[in-house]
């Protein structure tokens, strides 16, 4: 098959270009067409995609590849595989408080395998709708399996999440729940013979390894009160690490906070819960600051967009300090590397 | 070595922003920072790029995948492998007739061989300089040596050249000399174990192979004379095809017309030689339509550019219709196809 019939069958999804750039605002949707909002001109077809940014936003840009045997199984369900690719991507967009506009899809395949594709391509279509963006160009190559995503989102000018934001006396906040995709690394034999073999909290685990959803509406309207956030793919105590570092600054931790849901304490038990909650990767939540003034908005917002918020410490002047009950609290494991050698 | 050692050690470039933003306007560049030019706020380090774009232009983007063993030979020179995937990205910008503003890297690398890395990361600066475009961001993980580059570039709104805008009468047109990388394909086993081995024409193929150099200049000034090109990355025929099928209209190519070295037709034979400039792949040079009241606009474009051009043909109302000295031509390859199946 040629590549030019393979992206015809496997990657040109429709997609209401104008509904999506005027989605935040019925008004406009219902009436002509609108120039003051961010959208993609040009999608799949030519040579490059084409955006137009008015000049109050400026376009985010983010990278990410997902290569066979190290950040997926190749035998998981391409479906899975597909939403895990573009849900790691917007989850970067997410991480700087911008609303997705578009992603590429560079992919290189072993071979032309149709049930794969067809597998594939589903669940991309499947998550472009979910996260509200729209495919709009790409490669594909022959080679191992590698799928690189390049997101574009925007913003407005000013009003992003940025690592170097933090200051002394924020509240540190984490959205959503920690360590149930790293536990659930340890439920793959189980699970890739047969996923209804999985008991319900096994499940649950599951779903947040091979369906992440990264908090995008919540990240975005979190500009308004914040300016202060990073996504916690690499596990909350690296990737907080870097909000330190960028901001020079500490952090107090108090462990008893971390979010953890029932069904990983049911499957691992609340001590090994922790330590995967504090190091676990590929959690593709949000970690941010807040000045405490900013509680109840916080925690309105989380309300109005359907998720969980928790406060879970305090920046200080230096150094990560984790409490459990006030007894200081010893973490077990190194964050994720990417070359362990 | 952790990603972020490797990043900072390899993939981090000093590079003047600003300097690049207003490299066309030598008075700006000696005043203060000029807001009015598209460019980029946020390079590497944190989980995305931005850029600013304002209102008179548009974000171009193009994303291109270079696999081992299929677009280049792992034991080529890495500072060459470096330079030919960035060639590669930047000509789709070309092809669009698009500034450069900057580029991410995705790499999937085997192991960490610093002696690679060091020879790709050198490679890079380079061609990162040539073509003036700052790397601000990617991704590196481990798994089958796979790269990834998503260049992005600005135009000024209406300002590009598209595949659908060829009409009745246009004149066809191309830069550059064609053929030389696919024939130098033949010449590898001979390069690779000694370059200086190659006889001087042989050199010059093999430069074109593993050197190419978009002619970037030339496109972004050709949007103020024509408006419907893009790069050969594919072949000629195979190229020029989409422009025919966009456009809805056929066209007369005159062969005895088509731009062969010396070199190539002192190493192939002159048939041969054309056989390459029809079919042969990876020639990162334009293919181009404009009227003919133009022809001497071009001409002194291309001088003012240092770049070669030739007038290959005409646009018809339908078909590809090759002609030799006035008799049918028959081109004996089918072009280039990502998946030989």
């Amino acid at each position: 098959m040629a590549e030019f019939d393979l992206i015809e069958r496997y990657f040109t999804f429709e997609y209401d270009f104008d509904q999506h750039s005027n989605d935040d605002d019925p008004k406009q949707a219902s009436t002509k067409k609108s120039t003051s909002k961010p959208r993609v001109v040009k999608g799949i077809g030519d040579d490059c995609a084409i955006f137009d940014i008015p000049s109050k936003y400026q376009l985010v840009t983010s990278t990410d590849t997902l290569v066979d045997g190290v950040h997926f199984f190749s035998d998981l369900d391409p479906e899975l595989i597909a939403h895990k690719a573009l849900a790691a991507n917007v989850s970067d967009l997410a991480a700087m408080g911008a609303k997705p506009l578009a992603f590429t899809l560079s992919i290189s395949l072993p071979e032309i395998n149709e049930y794969w594709l067809a597998g594939f391509s589903k669940g991309l279509k499947k998550a472009s709708k979910r996260f509200k963006v729209p495919l709009v160009g790409g490669d594909t190559t022959q080679g191992p399996l590698n799928i690189n995503i390049t997101a574009y989102g925007s913003v407005k000018k000013g009003r992003l999440l940025e690592r170097h934001n933090a200051e002394v006396g924020d509240d540190i906040w984490v959205t959503g729940y920690l360590g149930e995709a790293a536990a659930a690394l340890e439920l793959q034999d189980k699970a890739l013979v047969r996923e209804e073999a999985l008991t319900a909290a096994e499940s649950e685990l599951w779903q947040a390894l091979t369906r992440p959803l990264p908090p995008l509406e919540f990240a975005r309207k979190l500009t308004k009160i914040s300016c202060c956030g990073l996504d916690i793919s690499d596990g909350l105590a690296a990737d907080l690490g870097h909000i330190l570092s960028k901001s020079q600054c500490g952090a107090k931790l108090s462990v008893e906070s971390l979010p953890i849901s029932e069904a990983l304490i049911e499957v691992v038990g609340l001590e090994q819960a922790r330590q995967y909650a504090l190091n676990g990767g590929d959690d593709y939540q949000l970690c941010f600051t807040a000045s405490n003034k900013h509680r109840n908005k916080i925690l309105n917002l989380a309300e109005r967009c359907s998720i969980n918020v928790t406060r879970i410490g305090k920046i200080h002047e230096a150094g990560l300090q984790l409490t459990l009950n006030g007894q200081p609290f010893e973490s077990n494991r190194a964050s994720w590397q990417h070359f362990n050698q």
